[in-house]
């Protein structure tokens, strides 16, 4: 489609750019910055730009942070002994909002995929060796997808460090909150039985 | 969800305030732009400054441009006879994209509706008045949305008009290329047997 405005035709060009916009899409959330006061999309501009030049990163745990270590990190309540290995930077927000994990974390940065070219080299295992040799981590947590290449990823780091003095433990599998066992897959169905839990009336 | 950066946190809250994007989809993206290389969320972050600053309005029509008169009004081959009358840009691009039009445009910049508070006040009536002061058009040509306001903002215009020397005219309605009789609700199909055609083998 000719567009009748070539700053029009770049706008959508980059915006149909990001993942999941097509060129439609782009070309209507253009339309709505057109109408909206110039300030926000000068504003939305600019947060992008900062985004992608200020953003740092935890040089101890590999999540985005404002400072040199970020505030997990940083934070002297947290539980040194236990560090929980998680593939992104969204796991730790996910885990850090349902408020039941006082340790502290680290980003992989991935998982090993050999579909997608990914080795143990692209992760950050060297950090979880540095963590480990600082002897203060008891307890490795692996909160990895429930896919292969999750379960893969925690064999390779496990067979790696078992012989260290630190325990394994993976965040439980089984039927989430709300499911019908009727439509559970049977993997999760015979894990979930596997591991039960004894009953606990405050859960 | 608390966010690990301000910097992240302000992109998403800025990128989810365009419709259509939540705030799960606008930390997607703005992760996606991290795993970018930086010039991308640079040029991007332009791109939707510029449009907001330098978009132009053409003057005749009111379509974007990017010079005080836009290339459709400014083509001495178009038919300055025809007037075609649209609520919004977009119905511009739609309409060039057929390549089936030749005369002009007047974006009316929206349609008449009591519901969001529209008048034809609202609207660029006055702009239609002026071009028909001209003397130039011999048609107008009603392109809106086939909607109560749609026939609304044409009724309105046409009997603001009616004692002009101009012919009034309306893109034709009935049954969408492609679709089959059965499914097609009884409104259009009614319109469409009013509104029957010569049988034209080469259409």
């Amino acid at each position: 489609m000719d567009y009748p405005s070539k700053v029009l035709s770049k706008a959508v060009e980059e915006i149909s750019g990001l993942p999941g916009i097509g060129r439609k899409s782009a070309l209507r959330l253009a339309l709505h910055l057109l109408r909206q006061p110039a300030s926000q999309g000068i504003s939305l501009g600019t947060s992008i730009q900062n985004l992608v030049t200020d953003i740092k990163y935890c040089k101890e745990c590999h999540n985005f942070s404002d400072s040199e270590v970020c505030d997990i990190c940083n934070d002297p309540k947290r539980n040194d002994e236990l560090l929980c290995i998680v593939e992104d930077v969204r796991d730790v927000m996910a885990i850090e909002n349902t408020g039941k994990f006082k340790g502290k974390y680290l980003v992989l940065g991935g998982k090993i995929s050999p579909m997608e070219g990914i080795g143990p080299n692209q992760l950050r295992i060297g950090s979880i060796e540095k963590k480990l040799t600082s002897n203060t981590i008891k307890e490795l947590i692996f909160a990895l997808s429930a896919t292969m290449e999750g379960d893969t990823t925690a064999y390779y780091i496990y067979k790696k460090f078992k012989a260290q003095q630190v325990k394994f433990s993976s965040i439980a599998r089984g039927i989430a909150v709300g499911d019908e066992l009727e439509y559970a897959d049977e993997i999760s169905l015979g894990r979930s039985i596997t591991n039960r839990t004894a009953y606990n009336e405050a859960e």
